[in-house]
């Protein structure tokens, strides 16, 4: 291995006391759903929001006084940008960011705010990549990888190092993998302190590039996730030698779980982690039986979520649990209807939030409407309730915005 | 004092290993904004999801087995009903819990599934305490008070214990501010260990209860609250005389900045904390020149926050800040007008992500119409920016969305 435990030690004395010492927290709640005693190392605590500070530091604490005078750079349209930006702008490092053109207002927002030079240039991530290296060149600036270096992997390992720490009764880790950075660090640090421990990757369904380089198949990644910390096309060469000897299996997740696993951690647990942070949450609602009686830990490696992401994760849910759903009511368009359909939902509980007359477009004769009522609900069954009671006053109901819940018709 | 350190001490002992060890974790991006050092202790991590837990379980374990064989009664719309009846169930007591009917669903719903018996009755707290009361003598039960009570404030304090074993060089605790129960556990907790700590309590502008209590002014609380956590009219006797002697000053937050701190704790420090739960750190935002550079801990005290709410809250805190914002702009009604507004907007890099024409009620003439666009945008001076532009291509163009951004007309 070309990265060792001492060398994950040295990295934890180099940080101390310039990143955060997250708490590995019981989650008592979800392990009563999940059936294994789960715990949540919080790395969506760290100052820049994710892991990533760990590694980012360690690696600009090892550059030469010459080449942190010179100044770095990097390419990244998320955490690792904020991780870099941050601890260069700490240690007087002049920094270069290089991040692709559709990278996300408050992320470049974010990084210009850490006093980082950030270059907007690449429609694609390759295309970025390829103009950080030219300006790297052109510039003579010492290039920082997002996870293929050991320093970077020894930062991150220190999690690891606190993990066991906190609790050295954990049977299982279950970690993300983008590149590969943060599980190989984890892997290599819980591996040498407990050798019988286990440790499973998750990996995004659309870009499970690190299982099928692992599996010699044929790279397939693409599409968009909302774990997009982990949309990582190539693996490390480093990081896939150390996942190779050291990490037990890997998991799939898709994208109906990570949404899920986001919407449960904030009802649940109370935090905002981003989709990759919630990947290995994902991974255990996925197939509890592998954790069951279990004493499981898990990453939240991120939480920055777009605001309006959440909000909008957090209303699907309501959806998709039954807990606010639209109906479309058939009405004869005249006096006193509204209130009869209003008195009906209302009486069994259900709150009206928002009604919309359709009379143009629906495929209702002239004198009749479609009405298009968002009631908050109990869960799937008062749903149900409203629709029969609907039907049973005269009013054909249907459910227009079920998701997972069979719609009445 | 009837509740001394010794209470407190055991109580620590009583509910140890039953609840979450919370963490006290640093603060660093909220510290940075602030301008003090800021901890947060995280009870929103609580099975319950608030530190209500504590002093439910304190109590309950200090029953009879006459008492805890007969069953106990508890009234609350909230919090106090989740932890009372989470722990009797854990200690087979049965347990009847009183909720107005007003009770939010979610809410009524997680106390069932505690195991409670629930009963809905009365269309004000008022009105439901006096159900409890009366169910309470019919049925020979306990009552487990939600603050006044010795061994609720004792619980409580075991906070104050762990906050300050975890920080001993804390210099001020902020602590919300309901009944008194919490604040008077960790006063007395805090003062015993450190006397020269500074203790300062939170209420809300709408329900400055025991502010009022304690200046003799005229009791006149009342209105919707976002922190209806610590929404109580009339302040506990043991608590009232506990903050009387230890709490050294009480400040009041209104609901702009009760939201705004649930908005900064999801977005800076991805957490979800109840409006009561944020009021602490909506204190410290208020006046930040009198915690300056201090050493200050504040209690997450608890993370219930409607899941449609926090939403909602998230969603209008974009638009306060002009992340998001409506534009109205009065268009002449024909072919290739929105593809040319679209074009303007999408060139300075606003993210259109909703069109809505209003014809028949707006005050412009026949042909013309007002078209609604609601833009995701970097900043306030970005809005500004957008409506300069299509005010120079030619369209009359004001933000109708506005809350404290300043309308452009």
């Amino acid at each position: 291995m070309t990265v060792a435990i001492e060398d994950i030690r040295a990295a934890a004395d180099a940080i101390e006391g310039q990143v955060v010492r997250t708490p590995l927290i019981a989650a008592p709640r979800l392990s009563r759903g999940l059936g294994c005693e789960i715990s949540l190392k919080l790395e969506n605590l760290q100052f820049t929001g994710s892991f990533k500070d760990r590694g980012a530091l360690n690696k600009l604490k090892s550059l030469t006084p010459a080449e942190a005078g010179r100044g770095i750079i990097a390419m990244s349209a998320g955490n690792h940008a904020q991780g870099v930006a941050y601890h260069a702008q700490r240690l007087d490092i002049p920094a270069t960011i290089v991040m692709p053109v559709f990278a996300p207002f408050t992320k470049v927002e974010r990084t210009r705010s850490f006093g980082a030079r950030v270059v907007l240039e690449g429609d694609t991530i390759d295309a970025a990549a390829e103009a950080a290296r030219r300006i790297q060149e052109e510039e003579g600036l010492a290039f920082i990888h997002p996870y293929d270096d050991p320093k970077i992997v020894a930062g991150q390992g220190t999690i690891g190092l606190e993990m066991l720490a906190d609790r050295p009764d954990l049977e299982i880790i279950v970690v993300p993998i983008g590149g590969g950075g943060i599980i190989s660090g984890i892997a290599l640090a819980a591996k040498a302190l407990k050798p019988e421990i286990r440790i499973l990757g998750v990996e995004a369904e659309l870009y499970p590039s690190m299982y099928q380089a692992l599996n010699d198949l044929a790279p397939s990644a693409g599409g968009t996730t909302l774990a997009d910390g982990i949309a990582v096309k190539t693996p490390g060469g480093l990081t896939k030698a150390i996942v190779a000897g050291l990490v037990d299996e890997i998991l799939l997740v898709d994208e109906a779980g990570i949404e899920a696993a986001v919407q449960l951690l904030v009802e649940e647990q109370k935090l905002a982690a981003e989709g990759a942070g919630a990947a290995g949450v994902a991974a255990v609602m996925k197939e509890p039986a592998r954790f069951a009686g279990r004493k499981v830990a898990t990453v939240i490696c991120g939480g920055n979520i777009d605001v309006r992401l959440l909000a909008s994760v957090l209303t699907r849910g309501l959806i998709r649990d039954g807990r606010l759903v639209k109906l479309r009511v058939e009405i004869i368009d005249r006096p006193g209807v509204l209130a009869k359909i209003a008195d009906c939902i209302g009486q069994t509980g259900g709150n009206i939030i928002e009604v919309h007359h359709q009379r143009m477009f629906s495929d209702v004769p002239a004198k009749q409407a479609d009405l298009d009522i968002m009631v908050e609900t109990r869960n799937p069954e008062h749903v149900e309730h409203i629709v029969g009671l609907l039907k049973a006053q005269g009013f054909p109901t249907r459910i227009v915005s079920s998701r997972s819940i069979d719609g009445g018709s």
